[in-house]
């Protein structure tokens, strides 16, 4: 599998699409607003850039891509105001996979940037936007071409499946059947990949950048938890049905694992400080309910929606559809879409009715040293 | 019709998308290739940048989409062995309205990225590709962010249908029947437009800043020639053919008018005249066939597509449907397309088998004054 050409949320706007059901993503950047308010709020007094470049890598194609940026130039509209400053000019990048939906984005910026004008009394800079399409584990922007940098709930995966991971037999990510070396390649790959990450923003940010990361992670400290691994395991047990009814062969199942990593805060810090370009102004841990409408209240959401709220395991399993669902194809074939996820929305709902069902989001704030 | 939405190229890979029906775009593309390298030579040899900002405005979504940009790319290389210098950053920008299938372009980058670096001896300096959506009729790029603008077959699509034209009866463009008013509002709204967009990319362009610029335009200083306007002409016999026989109402066809003008050389080079900012460096009239696959010899276009090339209509009213269809649809809705682009095409075959049936292009070079 090549992860840069399969790994990408579900487009459009439909049904299945990851702009109809990435409430939990949502619900993660609301979570870490006050990171990136701290971030932008010392980033814009300690700089006071004339233009200003914002990326967002990671954007994906749905309500929460554009919303991050209209939060920071707001931000920044309020500090010029108070500062006595001119507005400055805003350059926002908006950097997934090419198999993300950029033309959904694109379709919604002229209205987006008409409202935020009227939403900021007195009007804002000039916005330029632009899509950048490839992978984050590489060069995606000029030298020094950057001010802020954000990413939230991208930096789990990674830039491919571990090599050496075909004993990770009934399991599709890591789990607690896991053996050691299977393990160890999954952590091995986060290292190399983040360390790849953090050293084409060092070179890519400003000096006193600022980065804020959010990572799907994990607070217990083994990587085999249920933390980071029990959303997958239950994926993995609808496969496993399937397999056991000779609707699908074993093998397609072992030779199937996801490529990501939910590292703990003590995992990403200490990437950070190998790899030495950032100080570490921040380091948060937080939790959101795998269904993610429990805790938004009714004024919180669309009345259309509220129907579906009671539902988790139907929620969850959409909201995991949306995400997966390019992987599964490209494995699997699409014949088996609807079942898998037939029986992962029963596995879901079952499970979350007996126990506390959380994600684990790692937030860092990184400042790009001198 | 609010054109910043429903202009656009028929989008994807099928029949009737852009990609398959563009041969006439890229003929021209190629017919102005000696004014692109006088351009590029001439500013990279004035101005040697270490980071060079080329801009494709209106770039669509095609095979010559990423054409002009490996081209542009290539020439520098050459340049810069012979003069012994480093090759430079390349930053190129992406430039269209929302609606064109940016996704489509987006997913061909890897593969082009990794085929430009074999193509060129030694390889070719950092590539940076973004997709900036939005008019050209407006700010688009930063303050003095370009060194090279590059623009062809866009800049005669209007930035909206003229104001008082309800008396152009029976027209969907100019014709020989349109009213002198008409043709008053259609120049105008041309000044308008395209001084606007002088204005804006003397704004984008660092000082020696070139820009090439190519468009559907006439050799015949009367803009109701046939020169600009015989191709809308034919299209609004199919459509007053389905008129008459009850398929379509009149006004339906009154009230349609293409947001379009076709320049002369003579036009063009006033604008640039009156506006003030660049100097004209060069200015070109080309033509080429309607059918375009007239002019190519079998190992131009792959194989495939030979059985084809006899089949003038088909190919001619293929390139106006990849270009017209969203407008056509958005005004008359999608049920009647196949009729009218069926009897275009035995319109256009019927014309061209008894005259000689050509698009004339005005290519100019500018440069921004210091």
């Amino acid at each position: 599998m090549e992860v840069a050409q399969v790994l990408h949320m579900n487009g459009g706007v439909g049904d299945s699409s990851y702009a109809n059901n990435s409430l939990v993503q949502q619900k993660v950047i609301s979570l870490t607003k006050p990171v990136r308010e701290e971030a932008i709020t010392s980033l814009y007094c300690s700089t006071l850039p004339r233009s200003l470049a914002i990326a967002d890598l990671g954007c994906s194609s749905g309500p929460k891509t554009l919303f991050v940026a209209s939060e920071l130039i707001k931000t920044v509209e309020k500090l010029s105001r108070k500062l006595k400053h001119k507005s400055p000019e805003y350059r926002v990048f908006l950097n997934d996979l090419p198999g993300n939906d950029f033309n959904n984005i694109f379709k919604s910026l002229d209205s987006f940037k008409m409202k935020l004008q009227t939403e900021v009394a007195g009007g804002i800079g000039p916005c330029y936007f632009s899509g950048v399409p490839g992978s984050f584990y590489g060069r995606a922007f000029p030298n020094q071409s950057l001010h802020f940098v954000h990413s939230s709930y991208s930096l789990q995966w990674l830039s491919k499946v571990p090599e050496g991971v075909d004993n990770n037999k009934g399991n599709i990510y890591l789990g607690r059947t896991s053996p050691s070396n299977v393990v160890r390649a999954y952590y091995d790959q986060f290292q190399r990949d983040f360390s790849v990450f953090l050293k084409c923003r060092a070179e890519e940010l400003v000096q006193g950048g600022r980065m804020v990361l959010t990572f799907l992670g994990r607070r217990n400290e083994d990587p085999c938890s249920k933390d980071g691994c029990y959303i997958w395991e239950l994926m993995a047990n609808a496969l496993n049905d399937m397999v056991s009814q000779g609707i699908i062969k074993e093998e397609q199942v072992d030779s199937f694992n996801i490529p990501q990593y939910t590292p703990s805060a003590s995992e990403v810090k200490l990437e950070v400080l190998k790899e030495g370009s950032f100080a570490i102004n921040r380091v948060e841990v937080s939790e959101v309910n795998w269904n993610a409408f429990d805790e938004w209240t009714a004024l919180d959401f669309e009345s259309e929606r509220s129907e579906s709220i009671g539902d988790g395991g139907y929620n969850v399993a959409q909201c995991m559809r949306a995400v997966a669902e390019p992987m599964l194809v490209s494995h699997f074939g699409e014949d088996i879409i609807e079942e898998v996820f037939s029986r992962y929305q029963q596995i879901l709902a079952d499970r979350m009715s007996k126990e506390k069902t959380q994600f684990f989001n790692v937030t860092v704030l990184l400042s790009r040293k001198d």
